[in-house]
C-alpha cells in the first residue's frame, strides 16, 4: 500500500507524456502567462513553476507584466494573436469580482487553466467532449485536475471501475469556483460520495445530485477515506490528526497549512501541496487545445448550449 | 432647470414604447423569472415589481421558485425551452462566486437583465450591435442602463451631441461587476469624466482609458455635476450636503441609504431608487432580444471575439 507520494515526481511523469507529444508536433507551442504590477509572490512563484514546467517539455513561455488596468486590453490582444496557442493569468489580479471577468475573456480556445465558464460548465454536466466527438476531450481546470491525478496517485482509484471513485468518501473543506466546486463535482462524477464544507455550509454531491446536508465536520472525516483543503484563511480550525483515521488520504491545495502537524504522521498519506502537478495539468492542456482548435485539423466549438 | 423627476413616471414613459412594440409582434412573449426558497424580501419585491411591469405591457411573466441548488437545472431547462423568451434570476442565491456562474448560465439570447458575460463584452468594448449591424442592437445591463435613463430624465444628457455625457463629470460608489463598473464605463464612453470609488480604491474612467488616481472623496464630490451611489453596506459614509454643490445630480441605487437626509433638500435632484426603471429595462431588453434572436427574422450570434 502506497504510503508517500511526491508532488514533484507525479508532475515528472504527466511532463513526459506532454513533452513526447510536443516532440511530434510541427511546430513550436507558445504560451503567455499574465501578471499585474501588483501581483504577490505566491503568482510570481507560480509564474516561474510555468516557466520552468515550458522549458521541460519544449513549450515556448512567455511572461507579460502589465498595469492591472491594461490587462483586459493584454489580453484581448493575445487572444486574436496567431503565434498564442494559451494563454494563463495568475490570480488575484484585483481580487475582486473583476478577476471572474478575466477568465471569461481569455478565448476558451486558449484557455489553458480551464477556468472559462464554457468548460466549467461542461464540467458540471459531466460533457467530456468537444462536440460529443470523442477524439475532441474537454478542458478540466488545472488544480482539481491536479488533485485528481494526485489522488491516482496515492492509490485511491480503481481505475477498473467506469466510476474509479465509487464507494469512497471524501471531505473538502473548500467551494470556490476555482477549485472546491469543480472538484467536488468531477469526484462525484467518479463515483465518490463528497461532502463540501464551506463558509456557507455543507452540502453532499453524489451521483447526479447535491443536497443540503446537515453534517457536522467530525462525522464528515470520521467517515472520510480521503481529505482535502484549500482554506486560504488563518481563522480556519486546521484538520486534527484526532479527526481523521489511520488510512485517511490527507491533501492541502492552499498556501496556507489546513492540517495539523500530527497529521503527517498518522495520514496514510499526507500531501502538502500540488503546485508542479498543477503545472503539468496546465501544460497537458495547452497540448491539448492546440490538438483540438489550432492544429488546422482542429474544429470549430458549436454554439451548443451548455 | 428640472429639479424634481419620478422614476415611476420615466418607468411609465418606457413601459409605452415597449407595450406598443409588443402589441405589434405575431406572438406573446414570456419571460420567466427565478427565485430561490431561500430568497429574501428585496428579491421578491423585484419579482413583484416585474410581474406587474410584465403585465402593464402584455408580456407573460411566470416565477418559479427552486430550491437554490435546483436552480442551475432549472435555467439549464429554460434555456432550451422554445416557450419562453427572456431568463431572469432574482440574485443573490448563493452570495458568492456561484452568482457569477449563474450570470453566465443564462443563455445570452434570453438574457434580460443583460449580465452574461458575452454583453458585458461587449459593452466595455463599446460593441453596440450583435454582429455589426445596426439593425441588431446590444443588450446593456439593467440597473446601470435604468440610471443612464434616469440621468437623461434629470437633464443631464445633451442629446445633439456625438457624446451626451461631454463635460460632465460624475462620482460614483460602487464597482461592482453588475452595476458600479459597467455603469462607469458606460458613463465614459458617452463622455464624461467618472470617479469610481469602491473599497479597492478610486480609479478615472475617461474616454477609452482607465487610470489608477489618488483623488480624495471631498475633491470629487465637489468637481461632480452627478453623484451616484450603491453601496450595500451600512459601514458606509453617507454623502453629507456639505460635500455636493446645490447644481449636483444625486441618485441612489443601493437599497439602503447613501445620502445624509439633508442632500435632499441641497442637491438638484435626488433620485433616491431606480427600482421601477430597471424594470422597465428589463422589459425592453424583452423585446430586443426577441427583434434580435426569436422572431425568425432573427440572426444568430457569430463566435466574435469580444
Amino acid at each position: 500500500m502506497v504510503t508517500k507520494v511526491k508532488p514533484g515526481e507525479v508532475a515528472k511523469r504527466y511532463r513526459a507524456e506532454v513533452r513526447s507529444g510536443v516532440e511530434g508536433l510541427d511546430r513550436t507551442l507558445k504560451l503567455v502567462g499574465f501578471l499585474s504590477d501588483s501581483s504577490g509572490t505566491p503568482s510570481h512563484t507560480y509564474a516561474d513553476y510555468t516557466r520552468r514546467g515550458c522549458e521541460d517539455v519544449g513549450i515556448d513561455f512567455e511572461l507579460r507584466t502589465v498595469p492591472r488596468l491594461e490587462l483586459e486590453a493584454a489580453v484581448r490582444e493575445a487572444n486574436v494573436d496567431p503565434e498564442l496557442h494559451g494563454i494563463l493569468i495568475y490570480y488575484p489580479i484585483f481580487g475582486t469580482g473583476q478577476d471572474a471577468y478575466l477568465k471569461d475573456l481569455i478565448d476558451r480556445r486558449k484557455d489553458v487553466e480551464g477556468l472559462n465558464s464554457f468548460w466549467i460548465r461542461r464540467l458540471y454536466k459531466n460533457v467530456r467532449y468537444v462536440n460529443d466527438d470523442p477524439c475532441q476531450k474537454s478542458i478540466l481546470p488545472c488544480t482539481p485536475l491536479a488533485i485528481m491525478k494526485m489522488l491516482d496517485a496515492c492509490g485511491v482509484m480503481d481505475k477498473s471501475q467506469a466510476k474509479p471513485l465509487a464507494g469512497k468518501v471524501i471531505t473538502v473543506f473548500n467551494r470556490s469556483e476555482v477549485v472546491g466546486r469543480p472538484l467536488a463535482s468531477m469526484m462525484s462524477n467518479d463515483g465518490a460520495r463528497v461532502y463540501s464544507f464551506d463558509v456557507d455550509g455543507p452540502i453532499l454531491f453524489e451521483g447526479n445530485s447535491l443536497s443540503e446536508l446537515e453534517i457536522k465536520r467530525g462525522d464528515a472525516l470520521a467517515e472520510s477515506d480521503v481529505v482535502i483543503t484549500g482554506v486560504p484563511s488563518k481563522a480556519f480550525d486546521c484538520v486534527k490528526a484526532s479527526e481523521i483515521n489511520d488510512s485517511t488520504v490527507c491533501l492541502n491545495f492552499a498556501t496556507i497549512r489546513n492540517f495539523e502537524k500530527a497529521v503527517k504522521e498518522k495520514a496514510r498519506i499526507y500531501v502538502p501541496r500540488v503546485g508542479p502537478v498543477t503545472v503539468a495539468m496546465c501544460l497537458r492542456n495547452t497540448l491539448r487545445l492546440y490538438r483540438n482548435f489550432h492544429s488546422g485539423s482542429g474544429v470549430d466549438i458549436k454554439e451548443v448550449n451548455h
